[in-house]
């Protein structure tokens, strides 16, 4: 479309088309069979196999709100695409494409190598082809719409959760929050440790091979982007039920990166209070792990995927009926949850 | 995801989920065959039809870069599916569902209310089903991934035309971007006038109907979103011939739509210059006209495609062996268009 603003003094001008064949069109890229025709038209073409169901999901990543300015461009596109395919991992779906709306203030080339090679990179990892999209100059902003696929009926969906199901959770959790409260100045930890937690934070793993692992096993899932209180939340609601939680397990999550890898050397320079790591694993977002529900007949079988896929799993409680959520502390009292999710407006 | 910010000073809040329940989910509408599950998971179901080709097509627009802050937000709702839709009419789709991610500076009840009217208003009318997406704070921004299916083989490409095509473009060109230049204050006209020409700039009509009925009739096809000489360009390159264009025909495209309707008692303070009809026809973007190419033995079957759907169709010029765009003038003399596409980088 035509611009309705006077262009600002940029920097030499990289035009759109010019801006997509050098970082983004790769030719010679063997694409997946579903992609009949990728980046360059008006539309792309997909051909789904016969027979299975496309799992779709958006998100949008808005400068200063997702990510700080500064954030290395290689893991802002890392991190763009895997909060999509997070989505997909959810619901066991296998991912075939994406599309990229990225809007920047200027068409910095050594920013959008960076950027580029971090979208593709992860993309390439999971067999997820960039199909199409668009560019435009703005506020910088990035919006992925991604497709998976998924033989019909085995979709893992928020609203399967029944009663008596054990609640699980990938992972550990809170090495984002932990690293957002570092870069946000309200806690130190040494350089370290915070190159771990940072990792977490800006480049998250999406549970793609959990996700596809446990179509038919799990009853319902979701993945933690805006904290397990919030995930686990959209879940009891949707399924109708509630959950108790076992408040050490919860708490357990929290296990930092450092204290992983002894040889890192890292240390907080006070150890978390006890709400800190409430707050970290209950409203900590953006570690991408999964919340899922599963019979407790499947614990052996989730032994097996656990091993399997590399992933470790850790049982926090067990769906009841009623509604919304509550932890249990170690001396058996209800420890009420406030129930709120982060919320994007009401902050 | 977390907030990497603190909050701004915010009109009373209203949470992200709120936000889509209340302006977003239609609980009781009915959903295309296609969606399996709608808004609400971390993924839409879609289940194709068996053997269809799926179209997709994301487009992004940014407040200053594409609309003006002040723009009626019921005509901006339906302006960004309208650029989308478009993208399905150029390859001849029929629009199936698509997802919303928006980026708004505060949660204002009132601009929602008309943003989603306008929004899903389209969308009705093509059965077009928002299946999910994501609403985020931050600055004004619209993204949306539209899917439509089509049979296989019969997507209209850019890279069809075959030398001694017609080349053909529906409806007028040049509204928008009169519109454009009086909102922009370069030129006055009439009230009535600027009212016609402005709602084709901020609710354009894709040309759905025609698009599906040019599958195995047009040999190529794109659509005018930035302009004549820049989207024939794509069309002319990606064959790999030329185009010699009539530009009596080019140039009568521009009929304004308050000339198309004496009783609108609208004029142009001055009749656009020579110049100007050629910048509005070549280089207007934003009129969501569809260009496209096809043999002169399917002129009788246009014809009657422009009956049948009321869209009128001009055929303007030829596909000629080499490559680029020529303007021949009245004189016969050739008139060599520059040859560039607005850009929205090289501006």
């Amino acid at each position: 479309m035509k611009t309705f603003a006077p262009e600002p003094a940029a920097p030499p001008p990289l035009g759109e088309f010019e801006l997509i064949d050098r970082f983004f069109s790769r030719p010679g890229h063997r694409l997946p069979t579903q992609v009949v025709l990728g980046i360059g038209d008006d539309c792309a073409l997909l051909q789904p196999t016969p027979g299975m169901q496309w799992a779709v999901s958006s998100d949008m990543l808005v400068c200063g709100r997702h990510f700080f300015p500064d954030v290395s461009p290689h893991s802002l596109g890392h991190k763009a695409l895997a909060v999509n395919l997070s989505d997909l991992a959810a619901c066991g779906a296998t991912p075939v494409g994406f599309t990229l709306a990225l809007s920047l203030p200027q068409s910095d080339a050594a920013w959008l190598d960076g950027f580029s090679r971090g979208l593709l990179e992860l993309a390439d990892a999971h067999h997820c082809s960039l199909v199409g999209g668009d560019t435009t100059r703005g506020p910088l902003t990035i919006s992925i719409t991604v497709f998976g696929e998924i033989p019909p009926g085995q979709a893992l969906l928020r609203s399967g959760a029944v009663v008596s199901d054990d609640v699980w959770v990938s992972g550990t959790l809170g090495d984002a929050a932990l690293a957002l409260d570092c870069l946000n100045g309200h806690r130190n930890i040494s350089a370290p440790a915070l190159a771990l937690a940072r990792e977490r934070l800006e480049r998250p793993t999406p549970r793609i091979g959990l996700g596809t692992a446990l179509r038919g096993i799990a009853s319902s899932a979701a993945d933690i982007s805006d904290g397990l209180a919030g995930d686990l939340g959209h879940i009891v609601r949707r399924s109708g039920v509630g959950a108790v939680l076992d408040a050490h397990a919860v708490f357990s999550l929290f296990t930092p990166s450092h204290l992983k890898d002894p040889g890192s050397g890292g240390a907080c320079d006070t150890s978390p209070s006890p709400d800190d790591v409430a707050r970290y694993t209950l409203y900590g977002g953006d570690d991408y792990e999964l919340v899922f529900t599963a019979s407790p007949l499947q614990r052996t079988t989730l032994g097996a995927i656990a091993s399997q896929t590399g992933t470790p799993l850790t049982r926090i409680g067990q769906i009841v009926i009623g509604d919304g959520i509550e932890l249990v502390n170690s001396q058996g009292t209800p420890w009420k949850a406030h129930g709120r999710s982060f919320d994007h407006f009401a902050g």
